[in-house]
């Protein structure tokens, strides 16, 4: 390294911090008033040790030491959690807020996602019975649990949901995105998720935010539940928060690389086939599928 | 925090210890009977450390140490991966199966892993030649153990494929999660996979337990080789271990977004065209293509 | 453990030495000659991290404290940075580079790559607002920048382009890799990606080494921008180093699981609908849509 390449150096700091100040939007530097993903991150990964122990960590706790280290665990959690969901709460920069009031709103609302990890729990089991039953290359239980990527992104997301549902910003996002990072399956926390739900395989599902699936659904690989057409305010800006995703009803199945998009309804018992793309509602009981001899051309296959 | 905060905590605790009692099934508390995907997961990793020597760690190696680096590693696998596959075994609860002798059949399906090293460092070789040929963008071998997913998610099965064969429950699926997780291919370890087999960029690939792929097969991201259907049993439930996935014969190529279906035969030579779904086999040098011209409607594009 | 099974473990040892010196392309042994992809991976989370200060550590530096956070990071990563570029020289094994030139030549371009950080900073913030803009899920700037994994996708193609350009082999690819394995999207660092580019979701997206997109080009998941076919030399091998790649033009819009193969331009303003695949330009202002009609076929459905 030479003296030419330190002082380089000098000004490649000197410009970064220049680009903090200029981008301010990209640095959140004011001591700790930014949710951290890396902390959400871990914050999952507790919840879902607490939601199956025993499963993911590498050494296990013993049935005599379990009410220890659940107390530890919840505690540990509540606190990450809260001081995640108040730092969300102070970007969000509702000036009806006080530092008091925020703080005990995130108490709150941190304790409420942990009061909801029994119901949750049923919810999972449910989820595992609907794998079990609906892939023949299910063995156990506890290969649902080790190795299905479909029952990990659901269970965050049931997790998520509770706080959607309390409104904390931000958090629920990025502890979906934990999921997303993890088996590829993109489930919003605000899609709305019956019983017995079963992703299989997974990657590339996509579930958006108004979503409402019924009981009994089965999804394949790369299914899209999407929005169609986002419509544009009187300045041209996109209108959020209108309900613009799916409704799927009961025992529907979709297949892989399917894509339903818009407001629309699919009618309890339908089946919709492999990378067909549907953009408007189905009545109960229908079945859609690609022809598939009108998709090929058989030729005889020459060396090129 | 307040009193009524610490209080909630202790109902919540309770609260889900009795959770734990009444949804068993998702949890292992007995101290250590269930196998840990953390576990699994980080013997997978030391595994490819085995297998691609210097290509995965920060510090690397030097020649002199690696006998002693290797016995290490080798004895430190050896001894981990048997602990996780006696307490599959213990899990699946065959009656037959005594503590001394499934700590004795647990080490020796370890011990037929390691053996099998060499031979799938054959394999990789011969997988990795076949990505440098059929990729322009590869540049050299390294690129491809460093930077080629599917190669990792091959290495990976053909690892995991012999504690399959040797009926080793519950680790073996775990094993291909890791790759499924990090790569987005989900290769089952049942699946029997021939030589020179190349999947480039391979997000969304899934593989199925009955598949049998033949020798030069190349596969693009997305492509699905799959079961069609479910045959249930007297009582409605799906019958496991049946043959119900596609055989892919030499030298057949599949492109992105394919589907194939079922317990049919791509013939020898083959080309599968993009976003084909394909539920019956076909005889060797086909060619089946979605036709452009039928899927496309022009229209002027106007500013909505 | 049994005599047998020390003894065993000794023969597999000595066997995978052997095989480590018969298949010596995967093995890295000459004390630190290749790259390490754990290591460049743990250089682009540092490089993020001066991207987005603030966002992605469970600790947030304070205001005061930034510069000398800066300086450290900066310092850490260029050395480290150094380090690999000068490996993957070495490995390319140019003979008119000797030592003290590779040396230089690794600390030049970790110097580029850093030096460009604020500008790539302006060009993110500019994916951010098109992100914004065109999601109506997206609440936040910060949302986007913690929970949006195809932000992340082109920030960290953005950087690693730089480094293609210099003609770095090998690290900018195991770059983008790190974003391919977290967010499903595979983006080549080849690929020339113009201002305000949005990718929804993202999963499967694949987009090659000789892309060129234009500005306010938005691209949801599963779209692939691929090759069509490969040419071959005199001795049938692939020629490398061709322009293969779609040319996509300003404000253009893709759907899902659209796929786009071969050198053909995408006129500007066109709108290419979900799964379609396309392997000839169309003109400016196109719209092309799978007709619905067309790949369906209803029925009652019965239960089975």
């Amino acid at each position: 390294m030479s003296a030419d390449q330190d002082l380089n150096r000098g000004g490649i700091v000197n410009a970064i911090l220049e680009s903090y100040s200029e981008r301010g939007e990209l640095a959140h530097l004011e001591g700790g008033d930014a949710p951290s993903r890396q902390a959400i991150w871990e914050i999952v990964e507790d919840l879902l040790r607490i939601v199956f122990p025993g499963f993911l960590d590498s050494s296990l706790p013993h049935a005599e030491e379990i009410r220890h280290w659940t107390a530890e665990r919840v505690s540990s959690v509540e606190r990450r959690l809260a001081a995640e969901i108040r730092r969300a709460l102070r970007l969000s920069k509702d000036p009806s807020v006080d530092v008091e009031e925020g703080s005990r709103r995130a108490w709150d609302a941190a304790q409420l996602l942990l009061q909801a990890i029994p119901s949750v729990r049923d919810q999972i089991a449910k989820d595992i019975d609907a794998a079990f039953e609906g892939d023949p290359a299910a063995t156990s239980v506890e290969e649902i649990i080790l190795a299905y990527p479909g029952l990990q992104a659901i269970a965050v997301q049931r997790l998520a949901h509770i706080l959607y549902l309390a409104e904390v910003s931000l958090v629920p996002r990025v502890m979906t995105e934990y999921a997303h990072s993890r088996t590829g399956i993109d489930i919003h926390p605000g899609a709305m998720i019956g019983s017995r739900f079963f992703i299989d395989h997974g990657t590339g599902v996509v579930i958006g935010e108004t979503s409402r699936i019924g009981n009994d659904v089965k999804i394949y690989q790369g299914v899209t539940l999407g929005a169609r057409s986002f419509p544009k305010d009187a300045e041209g800006q996109i209108v959020k928060g209108i309900k613009r995703h799916p409704n799927i009803e009961d025992q529907v199945t979709i297949y892989s690389g399917a894509t339903i998009l818009g407001n629309i309804t699919i009618g309890a018992g339908s089946v919709i086939g492999g990378n067909v793309w549907l953009t408007s509602g189905v009545p109960p009981g229908t079945k859609i599928m690609i022809r598939p001899a009108q998709k090929m051309r058989f030729e005889n296959h020459t060396d090129e």
